[in-house]
């Protein structure tokens, strides 16, 4: 930077009302398709386990709307005693909680995925591009439960379904045990209110779940007796199986890890490393993470950054002593179900080759004698 | 928004590679100074705990350097068996941890606090006027004994001296128990590389202490066996008494909290509204906050956020039914020490009319029969 010269004989940049990256440090997501279409998170570009709000993934099917809080209720309807409609100021009003929770597309890890399927292995993946689309948020808002006793949910309300006010209307049908359980409706990440391609003003959050059930742009809740097999849960986000039929509803996401240090595209040399990456289960919390250095030969446990929190990111390190010879990382999540994140072959086996979301299988990182690291697949 | 119209009959934004905030939605800090000076976290615009990288509050007194981390090396040296230099990519190489802490400038609560010295009570001060010097983020880096050891640390150093890479060479001088303990070298924040305004490439973090002594844009660690009593130590950053002398050091921010809503300049209308706000403590966690609705007449313990993290804010939750009445809401912290938010009077008794720096009194909102909520003063 030459024409800064040594920071220590110059003035520096004045106060500012919201601050800027170094310019230095560009960090962006990956854009796949434009207005319905996503964005993935890059996972080699953080550490910890915070996305920054603009960093998040987005996914979209009719763009991201610009929604006026001021012209945007939510109704609740259906098989409750009170229909009722809320403004975002009527909601601010309710007992708020604040939670850290990932948000994961049930579609995350497609391009791992297919390039195993078509035998067109890319080693030149990153980790954003093997598995972006998951973002790890604080999240505030008002427990569902409490908007549904509010309403006078009637017994017999078995499922809702949440509609989000965009142009494709996205709609999904949800146990009521969810609503009962830590399902969220939301207006705040990260300490400020959403971002647009959040859901700006309020989305539904139901954490663990597939992200497209976490309705953005919520404008209707409406309770009901059974799903409403909309075409959003028909036409997609449904899991063909090896036999023809489809496995539906696979609203969970199972456990899975993912190394991010080293990955693609660095270039490393001998000496100690932390092989370091990202943990997180849709079941509950993380017990352990396994890390493997010598193409899974041996396993070893990595340590867990506290806290381990309910359906959130975990960050995993693990020191490791690289020798100069070629190697494979790989990286293996167990929660505390005591589910074990599956090889690919264990995954095939279970639902064939044809599957759609839901991949969560071992991921590894060839480490060339050279240093370069290349993605390694899913083994 | 008369020229978007109906969001559901319109198509949306594309994708993108960094998120912006709704035009609808625009927090911005508060600058107070240009470039010798800071600007305040707006803490009536947030909520849950994590204070967003852009808007995290800034200190400084040679502006904003432009560092490049290619040029730029971290000297521990003095009372060492090895005198070393550190890059920022050799830092990365080891053992990382991240933790969520709070940092707070020493002089945070200097507006509320001259207001009622002076006899100006300033009744339009918001939350970030009153205490917006502080925020909260999840910090990621070394633990600074880490590097003490690399370097071989002698038995006798007792005290290290930590310079930063800007045009005012800010220098504290800092015990080595603080090392032994929790101090950190940090090189990211809420999952990315630091802001430049918080350091970049890489600072220290006392967890606990007074912003200053976290001292950014860090380039010279010196041990040694006494306080250097450096310019920052001596004309500033120390605190009178009434007696004239000057207490030194005061490195521990004291136990305090601040409802952020209601505050100014809301308007309320009766009926329930939640109390909410923030609570940290330089001493560890904070084990319960108590709200008054009534003036100070009675008080009741707010719901805690978990989870409670050590030296981090903590997010509190109190419900209220606003009967219309004119009242003040004050908030009330202890820590796990058993310290107690003091109030003013109690502070003044202890340090003087005159003492500068680390006010934490009790902190009022006025609610008038209109609905209007005015800042209080401390109590």
């Amino acid at each position: 930077m030459p024409e800064r010269g040594d920071p220590i004989r110059l003035l520096g940049a004045p106060t500012s009302a919201v601050g800027a990256r170094s310019r230095l440090v560009q960090p962006a997501r990956w854009p796949i398709g434009a207005v319905t279409g996503g964005s993935l998170t890059p996972l080699q570009d953080l550490t910890g386990t915070i996305t920054p709000s603009d960093l998040h993934f987005e996914v979209h099917h009719a763009g991201v709307p610009l929604i006026d809080p001021a012209r945007h209720t939510l109704l609740v309807h259906g098989r409750v005693k009170r229909p009722l409609t809320f403004s975002l100021d009527d909601v601010k009003r309710f007992p708020q909680v604040t939670r850290t929770h990932f948000l994961e597309c049930g579609g995350n890890g497609e391009m791992a995925w297919r390039g195993n399927v078509f035998g067109f292995p890319r080693p030149d993946l990153t980790p954003q591009k093997v598995a972006g689309l998951v973002s790890n948020v604080e999240w505030t808002g008002v427990p569902l439960r409490v908007l549904f006793e509010e309403a006078g949910a009637k017994r017999g309300a078995t499922w809702f379904l949440a509609e989000g006010g965009d142009a494709c209307l996205m709609a999904r049908s949800i146990p009521m045990e969810k609503a009962w359980d830590d399902a969220l409706l939301v207006w705040a990440q990260n300490g400020e209110p959403l971002r647009p391609e959040q859901g700006y003003p309020m989305r539904l959050l139901l954490p663990g779940w597939e992200g497209n059930m976490s309705v953005k742009w919520l404008r209707r809740l409406e309770l009901g007796t059974r799903p409403w097999m909309t075409r959003w849960e028909t036409s997609t986000y449904t899991d063909p199986l090896a036999d023809g039929t489809a496995r539906q509803f696979s609203f969970v996401m199972d456990a899975k890890s993912l190394i991010t240090s080293p990955s693609h595209p660095m270039t490393i040399t001998r000496g100690w490393w932390p092989v370091t990456g990202l943990a997180w289960t849709g079941r509950g919390k993380i017990r352990r993470v396994e890390v493997s250095t010598d193409d899974g030969a041996t396993w070893s446990d990595a340590t867990l950054q506290a806290p381990v929190l309910d359906k959130a990111h975990v960050r995993f390190t693990h020191p490791w002593n690289w020798d100069g010879a070629e190697t494979t990382l790989m990286s293996r999540a167990t929660d505390e179900t005591g589910y074990v994140q599956p090889t690919r072959a264990e995954l095939v086996r279970a639902r064939g080759m044809g599957t759609l979301y839901h991949w969560n299988p071992v991921y590894g990182w060839k480490v060339k004698a050279n240093g370069r690291v290349f993605f390694h697949g899913s083994t």
